[in-house]
């Protein structure tokens, strides 16, 4: 293909941005090279479920090259990128140079930990599996070493799991973390009690849920409590050591397990690009979604930088989706010397959930909660997650966690000396080494 | 439970050996306390599957506190075992000391690479769920840097896998990469061509499957030269430098994978017991499955050393399963102060798979080939499977693989620096550091 005379459109990232944007070029006289350092398609919305223990890794990633398999015009490449030379049109990756007529530069975000070098060290993320699967690692081993444990001041600090970031992320962890421990993890440890374990979900702001209508807001926050989640407002983290959570006010609160959904940023790649960058390190795009200087460059998803009504755009699959097939589109009008399209961001609404027969939904200008906000949910997801397999061992495991009240995946997966000493995370079980899957 | 004067029956192991054990003492008068490093009982026999991209590690891998949640008289304990002391009945973990009135040693085994540094430093072993993901990342890889490569010599050596031992494991992990590579990747990558691609078993042997009845041997060899597998004999690998595969023939093969399923041996904790040990450092236990000197103390699975009609008993869960169900009764029948049972070993027949339809099965005097083995592998291996999940999990994507010809869970889970340099597989891809699931 190397020596067709069409012009190449270079797409980096597989997420729902790049998946889509390629997608939408299946058809067209292009030759397009799907880049990636992963060689999979990663469903980011379920990613708290696999770090709970509900899924395995495997449910929520698909092959890139099943995805494509059909798509003549396209090649995937698992490489790194090290470098972009826009001027070029050239990118450099660790499997070699690559040239573009168009580049797409769909890389998502990474977590953000605002500076704080203990929080980045001990704190465990959540953005991609191995993240994930340590997190799931580090609450089942907790709850090991606590089942062995004669202190009681050490067992309470070890069964205290502190989620920060009152977003999406954290209220679907925080939620998802309190049924995993009060309906499955308790049953397993009969010589353990409730009242040793505490959950924080911890909120600078002063409401969960950023975006979201206010009595959605309020409902969320009230459901976590009823599951025994600590909602706090107003607390800021200023470290973790791996044995204390410190905050703004002083306060101190002894724990391991700190899970850390406050901020996310634009991948870093984007900082090498010498362009304008906006909030959150994310590239400021025209309504076009190129770039001002370069309008043959795309930045769409995560990564860009676009206000909607006032605000940016939120980091969004729907958001990323809606890009990816609009630069389709706008490539395609630039090589028929067409004017491009300005992006319209169509709103779908948010879900998010809180647990069982619970969750917030914003839809079609309705506010709706509890049940039929989580079958919503169900279905969506469902419906988004790519595959038949895995929409189907996902509704498997959903159906045999609701009605079981259990979670199948409980696996520690990290070799390590024992007895696991705080602090010393790094060893065996370091950040991102437990390779998922 | 620890201050109740019932006797203390301390398990090592949560294998098939310990599990059975654990399960028949359910009723009995005594306080069970069973010790593992890992949190889960793993169904090794499907191990390969996971290895080649077929399964989820969370498919094979059973919770074990879930498994005995409701039998009281058991207590689980994930430790390390650092010391036995036989004399004292004591037991050091890395989360303190055990005494015990009776002691199950059920450890298992592990992979024996007789001594070559170089296979062990390079080479894949396949005991365990890290090591099942290191190779399923390690083939995925393989053909990720050779459709990069441009060097016709180096594609064919990127793409060449090398299997050593002609063993029930050996057989199915050559004839499952065979299906993986040829049903599966070679859709994945067009640029490749499946004449590059060699798949290599080495046995040192004569024959295949040593135990199964000759012409099923036969069978085994003919059906994986039928999928294109060079099946060789005579061959002895005596090193491994990460790039070139070394034979006792001075034969070189060129290749960055190799998969050691030649030796195992009992695990190591055995060789510090100072009591006697046979062939592959199995120790050797009296008819009733007991030490001679320690007549409360138990052996048994793979770690025990036991003859069956002049042969020493297979590695097979068969033998750990009666044997765990024999000591259960034999510490009753001690309790009891009733003579102690001989163990009958009641041979169920074997089973092995070489791929679609193909299977090799010597049951009730009967040999069976093709489908009717094959399905009959697949029932026996559904039924064997703990957890209802896991079977309707398994059966599903047993079921994807056979009619849509695919492999769900072919994705690359170690984060490493990209292009990756042979010999170098400790850096980001370190052995069993590729913590599964």
């Amino acid at each position: 293909m190397a020596d067709t005379p069409s012009p190449h459109v270079l797409i980096l990232g597989a997420g729902f941005g790049g998946l889509n944007a390629a997608r939408a070029l299946r058809e067209a006289p292009v030759r397009i090279t799907l880049v990636d350092r992963k060689n999979y398609h990663l469903f980011q919305p379920l990613l708290y479920q696999v770090a709970t223990s509900g899924l395995s890794p495997g449910d929520i990633a698909f092959p890139a090259r099943a995805i494509f398999r059909n798509q003549k015009n396209l090649t995937f490449r698992m490489s790194e990128v090290q470098h972009i030379d826009l001027a070029q049109k050239r990118l450099d990756t660790s499997t070699g140079a690559l040239t573009f007529d168009y580049l797409i530069l769909a890389a998502g975000s990474e977590t953000s930990y605002f500076g704080m070098q203990s929080v980045q060290e001990n704190g465990l993320g959540l953005k991609d599996l191995d993240e994930a699967v340590s997190i799931r690692n580090r609450v089942l081993r907790m709850f090991e070493l606590a089942a062995q444990e004669p202190d009681p001041e050490k067992r309470r600090a070890l069964l205290t799991f502190v989620v920060v970031g009152g977003g999406p992320t954290g209220v679907e962890s925080a939620g998802a973390l309190s049924e995993l421990i009060r309906l499955v993890l308790i049953k397993d440890y009969p010589q353990l009690s409730l009242k040793d374990v505490r959950i924080l979900l911890l909120e600078a702001a002063d409401r969960l849920l950023g975006g979201f209508p206010a009595p959605l807001q309020e409902y969320a926050s009230e459901t976590l409590w009823r599951k025994h989640v600590e909602v706090r407002f107003g607390a800021s983290v200023t470290g973790f050591d791996g044995e204390r959570v410190t905050l703004k006010s002083e306060e101190v609160i002894p724990s391991q397990t700190l899970i850390w959904a406050a901020g996310v940023r634009a991948a870093r790649i984007m900082d090498r690009l010498g362009v304008r960058q906006s909030r959150q390190n994310r590239v400021v795009v025209t309504e076009l979604l190129n770039l001002p200087d370069h309008p043959t460059v795309f930045v769409i998803g995560d990564a860009a930088y676009l206000e909607h009504e006032g605000q940016p755009l939120p980091m969004m699959a729907p958001v990323a989706i809606q890009q990816g097939q609009t630069t389709a589109r706008n490539i395609l009008h630039h090589l028929r010397g067409e004017p491009l399209e300005t992006f319209v961001y169509k709103d779908p609404g948010s879900l998010a959930t809180i647990g069982r027969n619970a969750a917030v939904a914003r839809l079609w200008g309705l506010k709706l909660t509890g049940f039929l906000a989580w079958a919503m949910w169900l279905g969506v997801h469902l419906l988004w997650l790519v595959g038949f397999r895995n929409k189907l061992v996902v509704l498997i495991n959903w159906a045999w966690d609701y009605f079981f009240y259990d979670r199948g995946i409980r696996l520690i997966t990290a070799q390590q000396k024992w007895p696991w000493t705080p602090g010393k995370a790094s060893e065996g079980e370091t950040k991102g080494r437990e390779l998922g899957l």
